[in-house]
């Protein structure tokens, strides 16, 4: 393996096999064209079987052997999965629901990150790990735990961190009520020990929020200090593989790492949505790598069977889409099926048995096609000028205070926002709150309830003062950071840049509060309304013409200036139709060419010093098309294309243009 | 304000904003058209930060700044949000679920109203109220807590209480065993302190039932021992601001208080059946007022935010229907968003930030049109001469033991029984158990499982003796009070009373015992089936023709003679049409006029010594028609109709005959 | 009554009714047709109103005015309603949930089967009316205890007898841990005592397997405990009464019990899929007889009031079936409606004021019936020359562990593999583990995980190499007993036994791995793909002709040879016409004729030693026709029947040849 390969591989679990397997499992990795195995994530019990006794000969001859066979080693530390003996002398350090039933050994994730004894616990056997594997050079990069994610444990060390964290917050009592507007319902705390979790009952949405708050900064507390052990033993790089759920924040999990990895499942279904994720994970990561560590092979067999067989080539579009959009590594989950216990269907590249999975043949091709584009992937990075946010503080706040029925963050950006902008084929990056902006020339934030996280509005502002083209809205600007209204105006900055007022802001699905386009045609506005005045000298798209008078006149999208730069300012969830059609005008506006387009094709522009090329995935298992400004070859196949590319379903092209 | 007027306001929560935002929250209240606040239902802790430790000022301040501006104050009692401190120095005050948690402090409504501690120090902010505000002529109303439903508390003193509550119901236990047949399952108890609290497991159904009467007495009993208190401190009517669920005893909650108090959300969808509750109030008052306590100004923002906005012309319809059909008062909820916490995207009259939502020139238009049709209103009542009942005990009856899957009392009642007459245009009281009958001429009992409810039976028995036409049935007199089936008879009375025979009752559709019009045609006999022979002499109007030949010869429907009156015996859930077929010869045989319509109009005919009128309100927003037997004027347009009227959505027309 | 009539009566509570009730109770049951009741079953307090003062002489007076009015008993054991002192004096004795709650008094099967205070007392009272019963001539059958599923009780002593259980069958940790794979997760245990309940979280299904197999186990043994105190007393035949629910061993359960008994409430849309059971029952009882032991008259009235008046003819159809299919007892759930408590609505013989059901004519005529037939009953027997396995441990494999998302193991061995067949009018029996297959000329053995169930699979291998047919597949012989996969092969022993090699197992419902039959007409293959190589001189039925190319050339549908029988290896799921088409094969190449049909007919062949005949039955309340090999007469009607015969809806036909 050299340097700038990408790392293929997947999860192997040797604690579980006989040594004497062993050698089939390499030759058939060989075969596979694999290079990476992640292993030790839940071998605690096998690395330390009594308190103190510790035991990883097994494990070295396990990295050896691999190496031995050209197969690097991505470690990983045991927390998610303690002993038997950990939890017997510590039954305190279960999660305890709010019901009060402890979690029970016997699955993952059952002990408390708050917990005292179970982090010491950590340390030690991490801090082992550290000095028996920190400087072997076969140990490729390290995975701190595996998918933390603690939710509501209710314990006492919970309960005392939890009023630690409000009285640092607030530093007194009052300043908290004041904050929460307490008042209402009696609920004035006269001290923080007063404070519940807040996990059952109807409880205060800003109290919710900053449990949450709470929640995950316990989470990225523990994952931190299980870095801080081990870079006093290693320099190979160090993450945690997480998942995209509820809401955790990526952006500070990762910011002490030195890559970040991530897992899914996605299923056919949800294979064009996929991008979304890979165009986030790039920007989080910035110059430090990213990498898929764990997808399936096929079928996700958890304990309810979720999934079944993919089609032919669903594999392959689902390895290639990771590094295509900029990774460097992608790992399946598992190598081989376990031959007994927890999620003993899942699927894998071989069989317990064995033998593979009718989709290794596919698993082969991929690890070829790795390394004949190796040097394109390299040279070039992918090119984007426009950026669309995505915030954990706007995941929380749509968690703990629904403004609308059944609308959830992720879902209705991905619906209303994202994939439209997907299916016209222009990239987009997904940003978080602390990205530079200056790079881009378009920014898109809808659904940012709050603008008061990490100074994020001001960076906003001025950039557009800078030149910057803004689409903000709907629902964006609407609260404090704390999740309340504004009392002293209706947003925190959006009247003021634009000078346009807001006269209403109403759940309707665009029933009672309908809108057309300027010129009559109908303009579809979905779930939510915000109907502004329009500006002095702002352009208005749309014009209200609802049930109610006192809105008509108004707009839910009009185009102001300020300073250098543009808002547009959104008050509504349009339809797929009628955004494609506002974001392709800005694009125009701003130079950015959008080809034609037909199908789900997932179009990545890659551009290097000296390299320049253009990846097309095809991820809907449907014929497609593409319109090519310019001539190009695949990398592949070495077929050179010009004008419309037709693909077949789940093609993937690697163009380059002709140095 | 003058005596007479209709109350018109807002819940309004000075509590939570700073007293500087008053003049503008006042300004806009006098703007709206508003002469009435409700204030302090939830503001606990700010009268009584300390324990012990009073301070009304703020609230002085608050209704006097109100009364200088014309607008008057219905002040609430606030044991539905105790303090922080309370619960602190009682935490075996929360409610304690079945489950083993507790309620948490943070929402409303988490004390046990049969906690004595909780009872005390309710006792203790009440009896400072009302020292306070009892004799302030500007508080004009009081209301008694907010929509107080206990549920199912486990605690011990709920335990105790229920044993007590038993052993005065039955004396022995010998008694209770032998009236709940306890011998089955080896139930039977040797003491009242081995009952348990039948709120989980599978549980005798007139267990249940006595459990389910003693919550609801439980609650009855703090709220009147809310009313004893003030009584001594003032003379201004008193209330409790109820909602009607859980067969909660409209009836017997509000014996002893001055006003009848009513919240709702009803729904866009739900609107056409709303006047079913005024038809209820109006006769639980009597010579009483009835107030609608709560409603959305367009929609309920609760924390899942169910509802979305309204067609323009909905707040002016929900607002007129209460006062149309009776009502006294309108309030909304709430006067101004909060800016914070719960329920922080709930409609309002002005948004968090002062500015009006846009149904607020509707609601000036509402204020106006009260005043306009003021005199009217006050020298009218609504007339009607049929009554349909509508009790407690059923409603518990069809909770605790159903008869037939998924058949519930208010869907049931309302589905089958008085939407049908609704539509037809016929207004209808709908009356509990102690009801005067003297003013009707005909009593329609559908789902009045027992009549050994309060001499239900005896008083319609006498009545009908007297010539009054009753529909009884379905499933009317099946059972004894305690729920039970009658071992020596199939029913209570019905039998002897009409002679008819009842031959079987059977949960079943028409599928197998199914019934055609004496004519030959088709009868739809839905849901259950009560089949009789024929009475001498009766008259029957429909034939059983189904499957089981033992049941050919009867009849779901006969005309029985009894005394001077009559008794309709009905055994099953006829049709829409049928109902209606059967409602307008009932209504012909006691010289009823049923007036051709076409629409949802909601028909509200007013009489009074010298005036008399139709009030006339479309509630499904279309298009409408109802024919006029003389000409009217429309007090708000001075437009004279006669004849067909035609009504466009969400009219509301005032029509008085001209005098 | 006279030793072979068929018992058909009902179950009676004459514990809850007064004395005087029981003569207008005996005049019914005579009425009817009844020669049995079922009593005693919940009557523990009447004969142990205080611990240790025993009265039996009610029930004593029960039994005689039964017995001198002709009609039987047949007597239950009361531990499924303890009295109210006995949980008073025990309450550990109440089932623990997992969430820390106690099941209450007041339903049935509240106490935990396996806590001893609760055997002791139930021994006690068996024990007595054994000694009062035992030797009453009156008393010609004992039920123990009523449908016995302790379901998850987590109380202390079912963990130590849990842990006890699992020493029993492992001997050392370290066997246990090696066999479920304990090192995944870090779950190994360092003794028995460190072993949870795995009744939440998410858990080893091996470990789920075992505390499943634990809990039957405790209910079987305090059933068989029960049966040896009265086996002391009575000579009377004994049995429990269960329902097919949670896999529950019915095999193991009665191997020690003179009569099977059965329980149901199938509703019109499944009856036609009853017959199941009774195939399945007859094969338990072999020698021993069975009893259907409760079934509805025509609605069930449960808690929920799940279901509603049945067709004219059901109750008929429904109380045929299992006389018709070999059993010799049909009784009611129940005879009179309860005046009060649980279960007030449901379906009777009679209603609780003494009058008859609509059906009471129809269970008239079904008594009249049974004697009619009663002498071709008692001298013919169910002829079948097909078995289809149906296994406890199979139907718990499918619960801990899931192959495909929502599949269970009934419903699905059901639809695809038992309906098609009784569809076709073949009669199958329907056959456990133990079951000697020597009668048989084929075996069916779909979803039969593991083989390695009491020797199973050792005893088809050896009837197979003797000239059996066996269809093998989709699921079975995939799992050892335990519940893992094989790691040295892919199957236990069908690839040894034919050649063919497993190329991948996988879900999928034939999108991506289709097939075909060899003429190339689509073969529709469900849920579940295992693809086989063709083995050495087999015939593949089918080719796999899907996206996956390193598939195609494989079968799921192969007829192999061994020794001098035949193994249909299959691996998936058929459609009905496919699997019918194989079957109708499998039955011609055997000599087993198949008539046309046509409609929904249940088809029983019956033979003696000298009399021979067919029962049909329709079930599915429509017309069907069915062609006889010869003529024959039905004995209710005296009617010769030949060619095709005709049934109306629900229509019994009892044909005998000619002798």
């Amino acid at each position: 393996m050299d340097n700038g390969s990408v790392l293929f591989g997947a999860a192997y679990y040797p604690e579980t096999w006989p040594e004497s397997e062993r050698e089939t499992d390499i030759a058939m990795m060989k075969k596979a064209g694999m290079n990476v195995m992640r292993i030790g994530e839940f071998a605690w019990h096998k690395c330390e079987p009594e308190p103190g006794r510790y035991d990883f000969s097994w494990l070295h001859r396990v990295v050896d052997d691999l190496a031995a066979n050209g197969i690097k080693t991505i470690l990983g530390t045991p927390p998610a999965t303690p002993p038997r003996w950990f939890l017997k002398a510590h039954p305190e350090a279960a999660i305890l629901h709010p019901n009060g039933q402890r979690e029970p050994h016997g699955g993952r994730r059952h002990c408390c990150s708050n917990n005292s004894a179970y982090r010491k616990e950590s340390e030690k056997i991490i801090r082992q790990l550290g000095k028996e594997f920190g400087s072997d050079p076969n140990v490729i990069g390290w995975q701190l735990d595996n998918e933390l994610y603690s939710g509501d444990c209710v314990c006492d060390e919970c309960e005392k961190k939890f009023h630690l964290y409000l009285q640092k917050m607030f530093t007194t009592i009052d300043e908290l009520n004041k904050a929460w507007n307490n008042e209402i319902f009696s609920q004035a705390y006269s001290s923080f020990d007063d404070i519940p979790m807040p996990v059952s009952g109807w409880q205060n949405p800003h109290l919710r929020q900053a449990w949450r708050a709470f929640t995950h900064d316990s989470d990225i507390e523990f994952i931190h200090m299980q870095r801080d052990i081990l870079k006093e033993y290693t320099d190979a790089p160090i993450g945690t593989d997480m998942m995209p759920l509820n809401g955790v924040g990526y952006e500070k999990m990762c910011e002490p790492l030195d890559v970040v990895m991530f897992n899914h499942y996605n299923d056919e279904s949800t294979l064009p949505d996929l991008p979304f994720w890979f165009d986030y994970l790039r920007t989080v990561a910035g110059s430090r790598p990213f990498w898929n560590t764990e997808t399936a092979t096929s079928w996700n067999g958890n304990n309810q069977m979720d999934q079944i067989v993919k089609p032919a080539g669903f594999c392959r579009v689902n390895s290639w889409l990771p590094i295509a959009l900029g990774g460097k590594a992608n790992l399946y989950w598992l190598w081989r099926q376990h031959w007994a216990a927890h999620e003993l269907v899942h699927g894998a590249v071989i069989y317990a048995n064995g033998r593979p999975l009718p989709m290794f043949d596919e698993i082969q091709q991929i690890a070829a096609e790795f390394k004949k584009a190796e040097s394109f992937l390299n040279e070039t990075e992918v090119s984007t000028q426009i950026a669309m946010n995505f915030t954990s503080l706007a995941w929380q706040m749509f968690e703990v205070q629904p403004t609308v029925r059944g609308l959830s963050y992720y879902p209705a950006l991905m619906d209303y926002f994202y994939r439209p902008i997907e299916q016209l084929g222009i990239r987009t990056d997904v940003i978080g709150v602390k990205k530079d902006l200056s790079g881009y020339k378009v920014l898109i934030s809808p659904l940012v309830m709050s603008l008061e996280d990490e100074n994020l509005g001001e960076h906003i502002e001025e950039w557009v003062k800078n030149g910057g083209t803004w689409i903000a809205g709907p629902m964006t600007d609407i609260r404090t950071a704390a999740g309340t209204h504004f009392t002293d105006r209706a947003l925190g900055r959006l009247e003021r840049m634009t000078g346009a007022s807001l006269l209403a802001a109403m759940p309707d699905s665009g029933r009672y509060v309908r809108s057309q386009w300027k010129d009559n045609s109908p303009f579809s506005a979905n779930i939510w309304q915000e109907v502004y005045s329009v500006a002095d000298g702002a352009e208005p798209l749309t014009e209200v013409c609802g049930d109610y008078k006192s809105l008509n006149g108004g707009t839910v999208l009009q185009k102001c200036r300020y300073g250098k730069g543009t808002v547009w300012l959104l008050g509504t969830f349009p339809s797929c139709a009628d955004w494609q059609k506002l974001i392709v005008r800005v694009c125009e506006e701003n130079g950015i060419k959008v080809s034609k387009k037909a199908g789900s094709v997932c179009v990545i522009p890659r551009k290097g010093k000296d390299r320049k090329g253009l990846i097309l995935i095809e991820t809907a298992h449907r014929p497609a098309s593409y319109e090519l400004a310019e001539p190009m070859t695949d990398i592949l196949t070495g077929i050179e294309y010009q004008n419309t590319v037709e693909l077949n379903p789940y093609d993937v092209l690697i163009l380059e243009k002709q140095r």
